[in-house]
C-alpha cells in the first residue's frame, strides 16, 4: 500500500488523499500521488483478473471492487515488422488503446478515479469534455450507479452528443468561455462534493501508469527506446512517465525509455515552450487541427509535462495535419484504425526518422489513444477508391482488379 | 491436432481441409470441421498470449503466426447485479465483443480464416459484407499483406464505406441482386483461388467457438443456464454451440447451456421456421429492422442453426425494434454501448422473463456482438436529454440538476 498523500508537482506542498482536490491551492499546479518504489505485479491470467487487481500494489486502494470495472486495459501491443522496415527502425509496436470499453485510453484513468470516488464515499462525479473522456466518465458513472455530470460546450454538434447521452448522465451544455470551464468545475466540484474526473486529476494520471506497466510486461520487461504519446492536457503523458519511473524504482526495468510528447502543429503549446526553452506554456491562439482530441490550447498539465520531459531528456515534436492523415492511412494498412490524434505518434516517428533523431536500431512504441469510429468526419479527408461492376462482370473484375 | 477434414453439416459428406470450399457440392449445406473431443486449454497469462495460442489444441493449425493477430478475443464478461435484480434472474453477464480490434465478434472468425488461408498458401481473400465483417476482413487482410476483396452493394451509403476503405482493400460495389452475391462469391472464389471469408465459412465458425471457451473460463468452468446470441447468417451461433459441445466432449464442462437464437421481428427466418415446426428456413420478404447487422432474410447457415437449436433443446425468439432500442439504452446504463443488434439478447431476456421461460434462478449470458459507434444513425431514435445554462448558472444547476 502506498502512502496516502497528494503532493504539488511544482512546490511539493502536501494535501490529504481523502479530499477532492486536483490542484495546489498555493501555486495552482496539478497534484500527484507519491511515486511507488516498492511493489510487485500481481501476475495472474488476465482473462480472469481486472487491470486494477493486477497492479493493485501500485494503487492507493485498500480494496478494489471488480464490479466497477468494464474490462479496461490489457490492450494489445501489436508489432508491425513491414512498417518498421519501411521506416527503418528495428522494431515498431502499437499500443492499441482502442480496445478499451469505451474505445480510448481514458477508461484507465476513469476506473482509477471511480474507484477513488467510491473509496472516499463520493457518489457524484463529473467531467468537462466533449470527446473520449465524456463518453468514458458517462459509461463508468452509469455502471457505478453514481450521479454523473458531463459539462459540454453549448456549440457541441449532435453527433458528439449522442454517444455520451446514451449512458444517460446529466448532460449540461454550458454557454460561456469553454476554456474557463475546467477551472470552474474544479472550484464548484470541491464546493459541492462532485468529483470532477478531468483530464489531469491525480487518480486519472495514476490510471495512465498502467499503459507503461503493460508495455513493459508485453516486452518481457525489456525497455523500448522510444514511447511516443499524443499529448493534449498532459495527464496521459504524465501517467505514462510515472509508470516507467515506478517500474524503475521497483527494480522491474533497468532504465527509462525516451518519452516523446507528440502534438499537432495547429495546437502545440508544450512543443512551443520546449523548443523555445521556456519554463511555462503559453495559450495557443486560434488552435486548429484535424486531431480534435488533442486540440487543447492551454493544457492544465502542460507545465508539469514540460518539467518531466526535460527531467528525463525526452523530446517534443509537432506534426502537420497532412502528416497525421497520412499516418492514419498507413496505420490502417497495419489493421489499426485510430482517430486522427491516435495517428500523431506514427507521423511523429516518420519525422524523427527523417531528422535522424531516432536511429535505425531503435525499438519504438506508438500509443494509439482512440478509435477511428470516434470521429468519422475526418474520414472525409481520406481518399476512397472503389470499383463499380455488375454481377456478370464480377469474375473478370476479381481476376484482374487493377485493370 | 484435430483431424483435418470438412464434413457437410447435413449429409456428412467429407471434403479435404486444404480446399477453399464452404458448402457441400451435393446438398448445398455448409461444411464444418469435426468436433474436437480431446484437447486442453493452453493456460497462460493472456496479456502475452494470443487467442489462437491459448486454444490452439482446438484449432487445426500445425503452427500459429502471432503476427497475423491484432489482439482479438479475451473480451470482458461483465456482470450486472443491478440489472439482474431488475429482471429477476440470479446472474446476468454481458460478453462484451465490442472490445475486439475492429469492435465486433467478427475478428475471432477472421483471424481463424486468415490463419487457414496462410496455412494453405492462399494470399487472396475476400468477403461479402457492408458491416462488421467487411471492416474486420479489410483490417486483417491489410495486416497480413494479403490481396483483399470486399464486395458491397452498389447502394451502400458513404458512411459505411469509409471505415472499410481506410484499410485500402479492393472495394467493389456490385450492381445486381445482393442476395445472390454470397453464393456467387463462393463459386467465383473457388474458381479463382480467392478465399471468401463469408459469414459461415468453416474456419469463421471455428473462430466463434472461442466465445464459448472464454465464457466457460471466465465463469471458472461453470456453465451458464442461458447464452443468448443475436443471429443473422447463423455462423456465430453455430460456432458458439460447437464451442460448448467441444468443452463438454473434452470433459471441461459437465453440460451444455440452453442456447437462445435471438432475432429481430422484422427479419426472423430462423425463429419463423422454429416456431412453426418447419425443417428449413424460408426467405423473409421485405425484411426491416433497426438491427441492420442481423437483417439477413435468407441466412446461409439458417438450416444448420435450426438443426442445432433443436438438437440441444434450445430456443428461438424474435423481438421488436422498440424492445431493441429500449435494451440498447438499458445496457448503456450498465456502461456498455452496443449497436442495435448487440442489444437484441437483452431485449430477448426481458421477453423470456415475462413469459416465464427463463426462471429466477438462472445465470444468463448475453453476447454483445458489436460496438454502438458502428451505426450511429440508430441513435437518432434514442431520446437525448440535456440542460442548458450559462457559466454563472452552473453552480445552481449542479446543486439541483433536476430542478
Amino acid at each position: 500500500m502506498i502512502q496516502h498523500s497528494l503532493l504539488c508537482t511544482s512546490c511539493r506542498r502536501e494535501y490529504p488523499f481523502g479530499e477532492i482536490r486536483p490542484r495546489c491551492q498555493q501555486c495552482g499546479e496539478p497534484l500527484e500521488l507519491q511515486k511507488v518504489s516498492h511493489a510487485t505485479i500481481n501476475v495472474a491470467d488476465s482473462l480472469t483478473q481486472t487491470m486494477l487487481e493486477r497492479y493493485s500494489a501500485f494503487f492507493p486502494f485498500a480494496s478494489i471492487d471488480p464490479l466497477l470495472s468494464l474490462g479496461e486495459g490489457f490492450t494489445p501491443l501489436s508489432e508491425s515488422p513491414r512498417l518498421s522496415s519501411d521506416l527503418g527502425v528495428r522494431r515498431l509496436l502499437f499500443k492499441n488503446e482502442t480496445l478499451n470499453p469505451t474505445w480510448s485510453f481514458k477508461d484507465r484513468g476513469t476506473i482509477a478515479g471511480i474507484q477513488h470516488a467510491a473509496a472516499i464515499g463520493c457518489s457524484r462525479i463529473g467531467t468537462v469534455s466533449t470527446g473520449n473522456m465524456a463518453v468514458s466518465v458517462a459509461a463508468y458513472g452509469a455502471r457505478a450507479g453514481m450521479e454523473t455530470f458531463v459539462l459540454v460546450s453549448d456549440s457541441i454538434p449532435e453527433e458528439k452528443i449522442s454517444p455520451i447521452a446514451i449512458h444517460q448522465p446529466h448532460l449540461i451544455r454550458v454557454n460561456g468561455d469553454y476554456g474557463n470551464l475546467y477551472f470552474e468545475s474544479v472550484r464548484i466540484g470541491t464546493d459541492l462534493g462532485i468529483y470532477f474526473l478531468n483530464s489531469d486529476v491525480p487518480l486519472r494520471v495514476e490510471g495512465s501508469k498502467t499503459i507503461a506497466f503493460e508495455i513493459c510486461e508485453q516486452l518481457q520487461l525489456q525497455v523500448p527506446d522510444y514511447v511516443i504519446v499524443p499529448t493534449s492536457a498532459g495527464g496521459n503523458l504524465r501517467g505514462i512517465i510515472k509508470g516507467f519511473e515506478e517500474f524503475v524504482l521497483c527494480g522491474l526495468i533497468p532504465r527509462m525509455p525516451t518519452i516523446v510528447c507528440a502534438q499537432a502543429s495547429g495546437c502545440a503549446p508544450i512543443f512551443n515552450a520546449w523548443s523555445t526553452g521556456k519554463d511555462s506554456i503559453e495559450r495557443v491562439q486560434a488552435p486548429h487541427t484535424i486531431a480534435h482530441a488533442i486540440e487543447n490550447p492551454f493544457p492544465p498539465s502542460g507545465n508539469q509535462a514540460l518539467r518531466k520531459i526535460r527531467e528525463h531528456d525526452g523530446l517534443c515534436i509537432a506534426v502537420s495535419d497532412d502528416a497525421i492523415l497520412q499516418a492514419q492511412r498507413t496505420m490502417a494498412r497495419e489493421g489499426i484504425f485510430g482517430q486522427p490524434a491516435a495517428a500523431v505518434p506514427l507521423a511523429a516517428l516518420r519525422q524523427l526518422r527523417k531528422e535522424g533523431t531516432v536511429t535505425e536500431d531503435a525499438t519504438v512504441v506508438c500509443v494509439v489513444t482512440g478509435c477511428g469510429l470516434k470521429y468519422t468526419a475526418a474520414l472525409r479527408e481520406q481518399p476512397i477508391s472503389t470499383t463499380h461492376c455488375t454481377l456478370e462482370q464480377l469474375p473478370s473484375v476479381l481476376a484482374s482488379p487493377r485493370a
